[in-house]
């Protein structure tokens, strides 16, 4: 049996919280895929090939993990690579009435693909890439919120929107 | 003593689940009129007459269901049209928050209008207008969460864009 | 149409939440019929009797008002009494899921019979009777929560049991 | 890797909702142990042989699942069959703040068992074996809510205890 | 031991939910300076002078409070007034969720502040800067939420941008 | 200006959770009085001097902290000590509501006393003594949740139970 797992994502940009449960989930499957959106209504601050670039830099040390970009919908991404699996992560209440709204729908869509929710640290609830980018563009220190090349990332893009 | 209500919404557009909802109201109610908010500040993919229709379209089977458009304030609408109660679908926390608001102030505003809500068939519970245009947009089969015509409308509205 | 509706509860005692419900269904219905229910796991501290009587002094004002109680399932007592909607009042979110599930349950026995929430006034959200209860019994004035009547009737019953 | 799971619970009795846990659980893992809790600080109905049994029956027709009862800790009990993933079903908030207590308890006392989420079917939301066991008490037809022998000893049990 | 506190939010506009935490948290602490947001990622509808002088206008009846604005990091600017206490209100769940992301978020940036929440009245419970600004434009009155200065300023505003 | 606060509850027995609070609320008010609740509907494993005497050995290093109990109402206990302030700790989305409903009819009995809620420790959010005694019954490891010497207090208490 497949024991293949996508965890798909904006990831702009990736946080300590998406690495804890890629490292949970890549600890009880053999294989996990992080996928990043590429099409994604929010109007991301990274570029898609940013995003990825920063996914694949923090997951560099975890054998199991690969990262890709997918375009258009999920479940047709995750059909094409074989995989019945999706993971999201699941922190807050607002989670999780959003993701099992979505998940319904998909299951709706796609009855084959089951969604399965891992929790992160405790201390990583509260993790969120929109805040940590509102925190970064009044001046915070989030260097403990993400990795350090992430930080760099976050700042040399805004001093770059700056000019 | 009146039985008619009020079941008001953007409806951008009708989806199942509201289907649901305009049907339960009119096996209890004498009159439901079913009430397409002009002006959204969500900006609606569809035009208030393309709701209307459409929404039209779905309840043409429904012997005390009628259907309008109204601008302005919700409850100086209801007021107009001599109507004491205004429907609403509760579907999930979220909803319920703003919904108590809404209706909280809406109470404040106009004491004599009361507001009840109803709930969906629990499998329609996920359902949102935006959530399936997000899937359309992506190309999602959303032929289970609205009717057909409603269907093509999305469909003929996206390629429309794309020109 | 019938509008007749039914209101269901222990009422261990009636607060003044409850009949803020009762007064709101009674504006907009034209028959409420307000139902103890005799047979509660909850294990009542007054008799459904007592909680009749209680219910119908706080009501007597209200002249489409009537009290009765009913034993076994709601939803055969509801057709026996050739109603077909229920109304519950929401006041939290831990309300709301568990209503939920009732009326679920309820609807899956019971298609034709629909349950309709409605709102308590805002300052009336945070009564139960089972806090009203345990704050009475450390001696506290719940004057403003329940009808004088009621207050006596508590007082009554905590010095029988200290006997 | 592994790719066996322990599906626990309490199972007094098991509910169509728990039966389409396990079969989701079954089409994705290799192999599930539903797993019985002999020590319930509930006090259940049925014994924890009659619950095993009423398991066993429910999922005879699925190869992957197999079925036992277990005493003390959930963690010792996983870790000495040498297994990695807890599986729970999320149905409601109420479900997701109490689940995430005892999941965020478990890791913090053993760090390498992870405990994954499942969403049940949108219809299956509302079920819960302590509102079935209140409805059949009240003489409801909880048919669609358990498989029939399910009904059948809950009716047996609570002819027994008229007795 | 220093009992000044800091409420800061957007204040666009203050409405009477805002007074009542002022005047609460006045009676319970020394000083409180209510801090205006000057860069708000929402665009208030009011500058950050005017969000001032409305704030001030409401308070200048209670003796401890004063008002100020500020930019940046709300934390860095806690630290330069050497205050250790953020004040902020909670209506509701959603509020909660947030409101301690930020909160959780901010001490971890700042160990040495504590954020403290306050409940406004029951019947404040609903009121939001953002539902009074829609209400008002589509025409309601809005005597009730917010004091009779600030609802002239809200017309007078949205005349201004019909022009 | 007084800056006296009460920190009341059961303490059956303090954990980690209730420990974090009274650090944090002792540094920003001058004096915390600890005050557990004799008198608990919940039926507490500790009597209340041993409640009492735990919570002393645990807050002994705290300048700032006493330890008390009381009987009956709280806001009558509160009065009687010239404290204005209550202090609840917030853990998750059914504390608050249950702390709100508290909140609010103390609130109405007694409108000079103001309750503050305070957060714990992300990583302290998922504890409750009514967990942990479970889960030391079934003989789990709890030392990361309560200090040793309670650790202790729950093994005598349950060994002696056993006899």
């Amino acid at each position: 049996m497949s024991t293949k797992v996508i965890y798909p994502g904006t990831f702009d940009p990736i946080t300590n919280g998406h690495i804890d449960i890629i490292e949970r989930a890549s600890r009880i499957y053999d294989k996990v895929i992080v996928s990043v959106a590429e099409n994604d209504p929010k109007k991301p601050m990274f570029s898609v090939q940013e995003r990825v670039d920063m996914v694949s830099k923090a997951v560099s040390n975890m054998d199991r993990v690969t990262v890709e970009s997918f375009k258009g919908l999920l479940i047709d991404y995750v059909r094409s690579k074989k995989v019945r699996v999706v993971v999201r992560g699941l922190r807050m209440i607002s989670d999780f009435e959003y993701e099992f709204q979505m998940a319904l729908m998909n299951r709706k869509i796609a009855p084959d693909i089951e969604t399965i929710f891992m929790m992160p640290k405790a201390n990583y609830s509260y993790l969120s890439s929109k805040l940590i980018k509102e925190a970064a563009q009044l001046g915070a220190d989030i260097s403990v919120f993400v990795p350090s090349f992430v930080e760099k990332e976050i700042k040399r893009k805004m001093s770059n929107i700056g000019k």
